[in-house]
């Protein structure tokens, strides 16, 4: 057994996070940093100067992904990467994507300072605007770089101001010629491992400090509105109702049923969002807006539900004599993470004596779309009572030095892997 | 049988719900007339001066109560009321309210001009703001004539500006010393009628233009908060969840559920508020508030149904590992209407060989407080698809106008009546 890198730094860490904290456009209210806004441009500025700082070489796309390279021995062959983001949602926490951009950072240090051989480059990836919060569309640096957003396609996105993601990249010197060399060909990208917060409280219910991802279970999310009758609340006898609240209430429970009683422990229903029209107190509700988010990482139980889901919509409308709409707003497909950087991770983890646990990420990450490209896999490491997208979002500094570690030790064997000393051929991602 | 009050004219009443429809704050997106505004203001200068016309004494008492008199033979005698409000909800109709102002001067208007004589006063009411609009409760012209509102309560109640109902009274001219003069004893009013638009599509149902109130089923309101766990709705499994809106939906069904099983048709049950926080679609609902209204005529069943619920409420704190919390906003007592004045309008329609419906009044009104110092009754006239409290909200001219000719028969036969002629005894209304 080869003898092991240094261990990451929790101080390193903890200084990265904390200062890339202060670029932080809502002050005391969590951490909001929106894409290209001034406090997002401060925060590409100081992970540049920190890449540069460890000796990587950085470059930057067209789209504003950012690269830090440190070079192997072999330039002829195709890259690791790790990465993740730094932009947030609203009066969020500083960890969902800075954890791992810093931790990428951290094992690249890790790897540089042991002298350590590696055949292939390592490349620590900064993704543009993973959230939607922007542009309304998230993932939008691994989408161009897996071919899914276009040129013409970034010049219709708007935000809330009306300005076009098009324009707002040429007003701040991106080459729009550049647009079409971001996408990266299958086989360009060796492998990717994206280190992040659980964002869920799996981990720290079992008390493992460390996830190996199996897959990402991509949303199908449904708008559906129900239209009853706004009817006095007082003056309208239960037999002469249409209850739009009532109806969606049924609805709201039989997703949640569904999602109970699947077979995969990923499977997850959730209504997050629901309005009543009028709202008063002594107005029966005329009309229902909700939202439904369906996610397993088995697309045929997913699907399943989709349809059961459907026909009991179907069937609420005629027993509550409501009618009932519904739009899909995204229906994504699960990403199978590559058995092959899986069990590096598992070797590394076993190697650590670090107990970890297999699990399927229910969040989306940047990883999805880079699974149209290349082989993924992802690293978790715990969630304190898995809140995320909150202030109140915190992980231990030590839990992330040591998902840098285990992560540092995975790219490193990944990386020394060629043609020539791979044992086993990584298997192309099918589920892309 | 005594000859019959000519027809009430259906283009009076039209006219005089045009012209008060004029003072509108909102024209365009329904009648909005709040208590005390400029429009409100004028509408009361132009009942005011519509009463004059029909030769009424005009008087108002200190919280802007005003009464319209026509005299009858014997000032000793306790006076009869009809009356109802010209206050408004926000984007309201032209009816609510303002239906029992028209039509109980059209009534007076009948009566005066048929020379027929009367022994006891008869005034047609405008109670000031039955609409919580202004000041966040409603009924306050006659929970001050019950003696629910004393000077110190409207020196506490605020609207959104900060102004509180003492001080506008006070800036409008009002005489805060008469505060104390507005609240009648029981005894001193002989009776009360209020014609009201029925505000639910019963009567529409039934195909019957008149409902005669047995009852107002005076509500319960209940505020409940739902606490679970905010969390990721991807990354946090199903059996990890505390879903507050799940937890919630569940108490809304139960809800209807026990309305639907009641034995009496006036029992209901309506969730019209519902807010989810943070309302994400990608967010588990943390935190869940709704309403519950709760209406009956039978006090023990709306009592036992409240129980049930509060029971339900605490296992399903426990099922789905919540919080559940619940304030009660308000408690009435239903009213009965007065068991003499009832047969007096039934009389009226079968001598009219006019079909009438005994129902339920689930809405409240004026009446509901005028039932603690006075017996009284109401006619309801059919609202089309039962539409209120909306700007679609109506009723047929026609409607109101045959409302008002069963008024006015009934003013006249309880103004006759007199402690010599009166056959029965009205009893003094226990439900008050």
């Amino acid at each position: 057994m080869h003898a092991m890198l240094k261990k990451a730094s929790g101080k390193n860490i903890r200084a990265d996070l904390e200062n890339l904290g202060r670029f932080n456009s809502t002050p005391g209210e969590g951490l909001t940093r929106i894409l290209f806004t001034e406090q997002e441009l401060k925060a590409r500025t100081y992970i540049k100067d920190r890449m540069r700082e460890l000796g990587l070489s950085v470059h930057e796309d067209a789209i504003g992904n950012i690269f830090g390279r440190l070079p192997g021995t072999d330039p002829e062959l195709s890259p690791v990467w790790t990465g993740s983001h730094i932009d947030t949602v609203p009066h969020a926490g500083q960890f969902d994507g800075m954890a791992g951009v810093v931790g990428g950072m951290e094992a690249l240090r890790l790897i540089g300072e042991s002298g350590r051989p590696h055949a292939r480059d390592l490349e620590v990836v900064v993704f543009t605007s993973e959230e939607p919060t922007r542009f309304g569309k998230g993932c939008l640096g691994s989408r161009a770089l897996a071919g899914d957003l276009t040129r013409d396609e970034a010049a219709a996105l708007t935000d809330a101001g009306g300005n076009t993601l098009r324009d707002v990249l040429a007003e701040l010197g991106y080459d729009e010629d550049g647009f079409s060399e971001i996408k990266r060909e299958r086989g360009s990208v060796y492998a990717c491992v994206e280190l992040h917060i659980e964002q869920g409280a799996v981990l720290e219910n079992l008390g493992i400090k460390t996830g190996v991802v199996t897959a990402i279970s991509a949303p199908t999310d449904l708008r559906v509105t129900v239209k009853g009758t706004q009817q006095h609340a007082g003056a309208t006898p239960m037999y002469l109702r249409k209850d739009a609240l009532t109806a969606a209430a049924r609805i709201m429970l039989k997703a949640e049923e569904l999602a109970r009683r699947a077979e995969n422990v990923s499977t997850v229903a959730t209504v997050g969002a629901v309005r009543a029209y009028p709202g008063a107190t002594n107005v029966i509700p005329g009309r229902v807006e909700f939202s439904v988010d369906l996610r397993s990482s088995d697309l045929q139980e997913k699907n399943g539900i989709l349809e059961t889901l459907r026909c009991y919509m179907e069937f609420t409308a005629l027993e509550c004599d409501v009618d009932i709409s519904e739009e899909t707003v995204c229906h994504e497909h699960p990403a199978r993470a590559d058995s092959h950087i899986i069990q590096a991770i598992r070797t590394v983890c076993d190697e650590k004596n670090e107990p970890y646990h297999l699990m399927v990420s229910g969040a989306y990450h940047d990883s999805m779309f880079v699974a149209r490209f290349a082989p993924f896999g992802m690293i978790f490491v715990p969630s304190r009572g898995g809140i995320s997208h909150h202030r109140d979002e915190w992980t231990d500094y030590g839990d992330i030095a040591l998902g840098a570690d285990i992560l540092a030790e995975t790219l490193l064997r990944l990386s020394s892997e060629t043609p020539e000393t791979k044992e086993t051929s990584i298997p192309s991602n099918e589920n892309g």
